[in-house]
């Protein structure tokens, strides 16, 4: 069995942020020269998700504006009285006792999810026709990292 | 290391539909002669997902209601209030400026998650007492791809 | 190719309880000897999930908290008009009329998913610096299995 790891650092401009990895992952499958197997794509932080859909811009804002409504940030106003009532009781997250405020990004990556693992035939990532990999950070503009695991033969 | 992948097509009668798949799963496991592994159950399309839980009725029908609250169509009446909320601002996705009209399918793909990884120990699927393997179809009645792939020794 | 595995039950003191798993992960890797390769960790159980994320209570408490109100018990009162919108119409589970009364933590264990994969380089976990492995039971007090998966060289 052949193993091979790679470990990518994004900082994002924006707070939050979609970036693409699709080919961050099928590059480090062509360097660990895996034919057949799995690699896993995972998040080292615990304000970012891994989501595998379609490169569509409107799908993202639609994500992003629905993610805010479900897990309200509480450094802004909540859009409407559903992202205020999801807010904690008293309006702001028990995290931010500590000096934090991305307690909502925390439950993004509960919703979303921080991994995902994708199969390799034949050399290849094996996605549907619009499958793409993209890294969700909700807590950006810093160095974080995602780590990327080729297992297989 | 062994590896087998299988490709089941679906194609359900209903847009929405749950679709029992542990015995596909299971067929992939014996066929490959893995004794010891993991299989990957993962949808190839966005708009679904793989969802391991009771095969109960009530349940799916709990689920589903649901999940049109929390990521609502919008063809057709949000069920309530919170629902209307959930729904993005002006009342339709962005995604269907592109003439789609399956944008709540992209979020309930991502809530529920398009895969699953299941255990193999003895050549068998290592599932709990109530766990079956369930493709969650959100904007069917149309042929669309299932990847199992199974892993191991 | 090297595989282990381990069940662990648990049997929380509360009704809903995250219990920290990192160790009994990291104690299967090193009994599997398994160098380079993945640890799948998957409730057995589909009222529960597991999650991997920061070990800080204030968390834990808002995602709880939080939870409630997007999949809300109907075992008490509702936490407020957006968790009463979520609850059923009708205001009680369908699969309660098997004489069950956690239907809610079926969806809970929808949305935080009921099982990672963590990555194995160098023998240890490869996690990121704030990373912890979090068993999340929503239906407890009795015992219930997860199951630890070692695959690798």
């Amino acid at each position: 069995m052949k193993a091979h790891t790679v470990y990518k650092t994004i900082n994002t401009k924006e707070r939050r942020e979609f970036v693409r990895i699709t080919e961050d992952v099928a590059a480090a499958v062509r360097e660990a020269g895996v034919q057949e197997g799995m690699v896993l794509v995972s998040a080292m932080h615990i304000t970012a998700g891994v989501w595998v859909n379609d490169d569509e811009p409107g799908i993202q804002t639609d994500a992003l504006e629905w993610l805010d409504k479900l897990a309200p940030p509480s450094w802004r106003r909540p859009a409407n009285e559903v992202a205020r009532g999801l807010l904690p009781e008293g309006g702001d997250y028990r995290h931010h006792r500590l000096g934090e405020d991305n307690g909502d990004a925390h439950l993004k990556n509960l919703l979303v999810h921080h991994q995902v693992v994708v199969p390799i035939t034949g050399g290849k990532l094996d996605l549907g026709p619009w499958q793409e990999v993209f890294y969700m950070e909700f807590d950006g503009q810093r160095p974080k990292r995602l780590i990327i695991k080729v297992l297989g033969d």
